[in-house]
């Protein structure tokens, strides 16, 4: 069952926030979802975090919107794996996004203008700061657990080593300890895309009332590409040709260039350029182990969660070997981990998507994180 | 030892050529050169066809330019796997390119201006048809091989197909008997990144005096990436930082970004956009079994060449498992096929560097080529 119509909120916060960049932000909002209830003990909050260009809308849809359903809703509502029933969920839009939190199509109110490109680079560990402030707002000492795909996985080991007291479970989905080579290349090419797009204007494309569409529209193809595996896309598309003949020119020949254009087209209507910038280098930069000398055993020494961790073999963007590499890393720490590599056709987006394997997996996770607190709210 | 010297040839082919987009070229040139001798019963020619972005320019280096090193030069010269002083090889620049022989940027006789975006979109198979033409010229009857690497060995396979009796031996290296839709999906990317280029002037970019230097440069990079392996990649680049700190902006952080904006950028000054577009049309389009309802044994039913092919464990552009498609129908046809999958770390681009089992398999192979050549001249 779906959680059906809900309502972003917004919270104001007026003490700067101070960012792995070196500046602060000095005043900024988070926009933000919670479904179900937060229980008396306030043990049973669960916070959502979002990858590339998701947002806060994580379930459900809105009263005037009813077909902009959440990204995650086929995970989170009554009786799905993360139960609305049983826990008080919450996502959070993060800052330098375009739905809603301060980010770089905000006024700055240093200048009276736009941030633009002047946005400050912001990291996975300056979200987690944010939303960590945020539940303090909220009066959530400890997330029963904070969870996330790609980049959101990103965030929620980022909150088991920034806060290991705030949270007793971290699930980390189709994620990785940090990009390769191939990875930042690819986020490189949608980057030159945009910033080389004469529309973009050095970011200050506000100003003159156009958007980097074609820049938009490049980086969204290249970045699509990398989401679906290669055995999907010869599935779903192989050699398929629009018309059935070769057109012999640069117009749509086979099905897969209609899907992909189509695609960048809709990205570019509604993705803010100077976002997509931002949190492209917010996956470069992601990499606990860089303040250990590389090691990742050493980054990981201090967290006090358990951990789910979950990969999908095709997904050939964040592999099974790179959640193992973490896996390794925390059972060298003794620490509890729960992981499971997942046999499905579609990629990384798999971890958006129905399978009755992954979601029996979280499902009954959530029900031994459920159990937990159960018991002790009974002590 | 290197062939030393070179120069290339241009010849002049007044006949029209009918093209598979139903048109014809009415009258163009072909530029191509030469190493080594061709024999007295012209047995010993070898034909080497290029891949997307090489030429004619195989072997050796120029008088006029001592650093133009031909792209196979490791292969192909006294001494080398393909022993000019046995083997007389020929190098063509196939039309559309943008190296000589008529493309987009040659003048339409028709309109008295440059073809641009209107230059038709050529084929493998028309491709193949102007060499074919080239070697009537030349006299040669049957090639002792023809061989290429990448869109090179479709060539060399669209030659056993089209022309069984002209062909003694077909070398296919890291290619593919079709483009699947992921390997589509990269070169749409590089298109639209180029058609979308506003310097692009839908091909007429000429006559404004300014080439499509971003959208070029896009799409190199893109290309470049499915051209190297993730572990070489991993290997040579890593996660280093040019100056050792994260810069919190959109300049270089990472040596890869680095590398690859400069091979971008490098490429954007020699290559044309149009020929760009139109050879990656060419690659998309390649599918002999088209014809034979997907049925590729059908479609190498009439070859007589024997066969040698090579991939590279690390190649996911063209990855084994496409050669070994190849081998399996070429072997139901009952076909002569050596087939070698070489362990190597260099991705794609493996087909174009050293490495000692590589040059070995092509020593031998093209020994065994020699060895009947010389017993029929001496029978």
């Amino acid at each position: 069952m779906s959680i059906g119509i809900v309502s972003p909120q917004l919270m104001h916060f007026p003490e700067p926030l101070p960012l792995k960049n070196g500046t602060a932000l000095a005043d900024y909002v988070l926009m933000y979802e919670t479904y179900g209830t937060l229980n008396a003990d306030k043990s049973n909050a669960v916070l959502v975090c979002h990858a590339l260009n998701a947002s806060h809308h994580v379930a459900g849809v809105y009263q005037d919107d009813p077909d902009n359903v959440g990204w995650w809703d086929n995970m989170v509502g009554p009786g799905k794996s993360l139960d609305t029933d049983k826990f008080f969920v919450i996502g959070v839009n993060n800052l330098g996004s375009c739905f809603g939190s301060t980010g770089p199509m905000h006024t700055n109110p240093a200048t009276g203008k736009p941030y633009g490109a002047s946005f400050p680079v912001v990291t996975v560990e300056d979200w987690v700061n944010a939303q960590a402030r945020l539940a303090d707002r909220l009066g959530i000492a400890q997330f029963a657990a904070v969870m996330g795909g790609s980049l959101g996985g990103m965030q929620a080991l980022a909150w088991s080593i920034m806060y290991p007291d705030c949270l007793r479970h971290c699930v980390v989905i189709a994620s990785t300890p940090k990009l390769s080579a191939q990875n930042i290349a690819f986020n490189d090419v949608a980057r030159q895309a945009i910033l080389t797009d004469p529309d973009y204007h050095g970011g200050d494309f506000y100003a003159h009332g156009v958007v980097p569409k074609n820049g938009l529209r490049v980086a969204r193809m290249v970045g699509h590409i990398t989401y679906l595996s290669d055995d999907d896309m010869a599935e779903k598309f192989g050699r398929d040709l629009r018309s059935g003949e070769y057109q012999f020119g640069y117009g749509v020949d086979f099905e897969i260039e209609s899907y992909l254009r189509y695609q960048g087209d809709k990205f570019s209507t509604y993705f803010d350029a100077n976002t997509y910038l931002l949190i492209t280098k917010a996956l470069d930069y992601f990499d606990p182990a860089r303040d250990f000398g590389g090691d990742l055993s050493k980054a990981l020494a201090g967290t006090k969660a358990q951990f789910l961790l979950a990969s999908f073999t095709t997904d050939w963007r964040f592999s099974p070997e790179r959640s193992r590499e973490l896996v390794q890393a925390l059972v060298s720490n003794k620490r509890r981990v729960s992981y499971a590599e997942i046999d499905a056709p579609h990629g990384h987006d798999a971890f958006l998507l129905d399978d009755a394997r992954y979601m029996t997996l979280l499902r009954e996770y959530y029900q031994r994180v459920w159990a937990e607190i159960a018991m002790e709210e009974s002590a």
